[in-house]
């Protein structure tokens, strides 16, 4: 996965499918105001169960905001990279299976594509439960975020599935409930977004086998 | 807060201090790829539980990139917006007290100030506990939030602050434990972001009175 290089980066092209910046303008008690935000896709995000083997199953991926993120944090200019003092790896995610709402299929027919597609489990939309509504942001975007939950087994499993479609290049990674559980202790320090974390604990808390 | 009015959006100017959006360029395993993202800061939140009245305290405020998100959604242009189809109420979010960083003090610092600024309780930083940091976003954004939480009396409550500084205007609002928890229920479809939802369900989880 990791075997990246050549990072550079250069202005937004006005064309840009993912990233549409705006200015917002409005007037609040009589004071005209602005907020600067993009419009973002709506997405789904799924917490995956394997039953037969007692494991949550996640993905992992190169993420390059994340990478954006550490470096510009660091204050690191885009034409001079260290990449051995900043190695693609600080910025390889762990997530829940996930995926944006970019055709006119239903929000639930997406979330089973994405289980296919990210993890390899071929299941039913029955099979799939839908769980909360949230915004996926509230300061710069403010698009819609779909949790649902799905237990599958190895027999859902197909070999040649998983991984992303196209070009993506997606680890699909198993834990069991203790390692999972850690991480969402005092003290972790996570490479996730706080959809996984929330996610996570609300199967914990709700959905995970007892003992 | 609601009184909103003149709501209408244009194209973002190139010296925006909040959202700087990039094209990025990489390699991965020899094939060129192209990522949109947009900088924005890092941020704190903080989870806020009053013992005096044993109820959680958290922010609601007009947020425009939420508006934005359910308008876009439903097709709206941005010059033929029905305010009573789409009253501003739609984009009041629930969230945790929070704030981004933009000042060289330290995290803990911010998380006091927003603590007294958007919920009017002083405390010293020793009575802040740093629980977890993650990333805020994944896909377009990779900024870090560190989650916070407090402990505050009525004794800490300072009658003329909260509600924000400077144009922020900001609502106060309790929950109590019961109340709370119901918004982690399955079916619930809120004005949130999912690092509220995680603040709160950890609260439950870690901290929470157990009766």
């Amino acid at each position: 996965m990791n075997n990246i290089t050549d990072i550079h980066y250069g202005p937004l092209p006005a064309d840009s499918p993912y990233v549409k910046p705006f200015r917002f303008h409005y007037t609040q008690n009589g004071k005209q105001k602005s907020w600067d935000l993009l419009k973002v896709h709506d997405s789904v995000s799924i917490v995956i169960f394997n039953v037969t083997r007692k494991k949550l199953v996640f993905v992992k991926q190169f993420r390059p905001a994340v990478y954006h993120g550490i470096i510009s944090g660091d204050g690191v200019e885009p034409g001079s990279i260290d990449m051995k003092k900043y190695p693609p790896e600080l910025a390889v995610t762990m997530e829940l299976c996930a995926g944006i709402i970019d055709k006119p299929i239903s929000t639930i027919e997406i979330a089973r594509e994405e289980v296919l597609e990210e993890c390899g489990y071929d299941i039913p939309v029955e099979r799939i439960e839908e769980i909360i509504r949230y915004r996926s942001g509230v300061g710069t975007s403010g698009a819609e975020q779909t949790l649902f939950y799905a237990e599958v087994t190895d027999e859902d499993k197909i070999a040649s599935a998983g991984g992303g479609v196209d070009d993506e290049i997606i680890d699909v990674v198993e834990y069991d409930l203790e390692e999972a559980r850690k991480l969402t202790d005092k003290g972790t320090v996570i490479t996730s977004p706080p959809s996984f974390l929330f996610g996570l604990l609300w199967f914990l808390t709700n959905r995970a086998p007892k003992n």
